[in-house]
């Protein structure tokens, strides 16, 4: 378990979210919060987070939208023991199980209407981190996307919708495993306007038929370049990371 | 073969280059011209268009550079004859061979520095048309685009590339087979800003091993919606359609 003095208390969606997170390793910054905001969950449906690290996306997601059961699975204990700190100092139920996803645990081998995921992943010609616990979480090979996204779609109900972020440079992988997810959209993450896209939010559904979609680009930041410390979000980008409002526009 | 009263007389490249195309049945638009204005040959590199059907692409990559040793493969005599009529009526050197893609002929089974094409397409959804020649040329099932990029890279030399422009629904296909083609790129091409791409332009090379990127989508028309007959290309778009520039700075 991580201590005290190993923690950052970090606000998310302009405080609205407050989360313990190790202040070396992996850190939540704004994948998980736009993860969150494109999964099209409504009040009352099971949500799934695979590999929910300290919780950031799925807790978001729990803020933004009442009444959902919300689950998450995390292969590091130390994270899982996160994740359920932040849910309950957040107000937001959520279950939290360890385990590995190569071997689901039991408890979690049922259907959701829902999986999100924001799987660990190396930049192209990245070097692992010497850090263990970002190693671990770094440890792309370990488990290839094809297999996240079989897993993903074992656990959803037929029509269910998996909502994943990863890296651009892995869309040939992610695109060429998708499998029995159907009806796939991305959604292109700019950091700019004209630039190409550094990430990506893939939307799918188990058994979807319709045509694969590649939208128009979501762009963070406006400018041309990073201007010191000045706030440089584009007002979309600001409704969604501050805001917390959803995607759903950029996917209709 | 066409007769004169089946053909029509087009203009592409602002009246630069003149085609002959059949009234009814596959006519060239603005794909061959993005085609050839996203190949990166230089003067004295060899080109093979496969399925270069009357010759649009081809042709108007050999008026952008010139010296190029230019190739097309076509499954269908009538197009063949139309190639090598338009190709000597442009004052371009241009090889046609008819022949199929799934066995392709002995003249054509050396290395090209550049392999180019814009397969037959049903957009999704879409019935085949009543017309033979356009059944014949849009039947994409018999040859899944999975063997297009096969076929294209066994006619590369290595460190060759390939351009090919698809419909967007294709992309999942298109990446989940890039086989021996790395250092892929994808173009999205959208009709107008913040919409869907409809097309995308894929380069990829032979061997490469750079990372797959995903590129600010080129985007066509401006305005929010058509506007009657008026001229809605985009400075960008018009500098490609006709003026023939290339699209090199968008692959950078």
């Amino acid at each position: 378990m991580f201590t005290e003095s190993q923690l950052t208390d970090d606000k998310f969606l302009c405080g609205r979210l407050r989360l313990w997170q190790p202040a070396q390793g992996y850190r939540a910054a704004t994948d998980p919060v736009l993860l969150a905001a494109a999964c099209p969950a409504v009040p009352g449906q099971s949500v799934l987070d695979l590999g929910c690290g300290a919780g950031a996306a799925v807790l978001c997601l729990g803020l933004r939208v009442p009444g959902l059961q919300l689950a998450g699975l995390e292969l590091q204990p130390a994270y899982a023991d996160l994740a359920r700190r932040n849910a309950a100092r957040n107000g937001v139920a959520l279950e939290v199980v360890e385990g590995d996803l190569r071997q689901i645990p039991a408890v979690l081998r049922r259907d959701f209407d829902h999986v999100i995921c924001n799987p660990p992943y190396y930049p192209a010609g990245g070097t692992p981190s010497p850090i263990a616990a970002r190693a671990t979480a770094m440890q792309v090979e370990a488990v290839p996307l094809a297999l996240w996204l079989e897993v993903a779609a074992r656990r959803l109900r037929p029509g269910g919708w998996l909502t994943m972020i990863t890296g651009a440079d892995a869309l040939p992988e992610l695109l060429g495993s998708l499998g029995k997810l159907g009806a796939a959209a991305v959604l292109p993450l700019a950091p700019r306007e004209g630039r190409a896209a550094k990430r990506v939010i893939l939307r799918a559904r188990k058994g979807g038929r319709a045509p694969f979609r590649l939208l128009a680009p979501f762009v963070i930041h406006h400018g041309a370049a990073h201007d010191g410390d000045r706030e440089s979000y584009t007002d979309a980008a600001n409704s969604i990371l501050r805001m917390g409002c959803d995607l759903s526009a950029q996917f209709s």
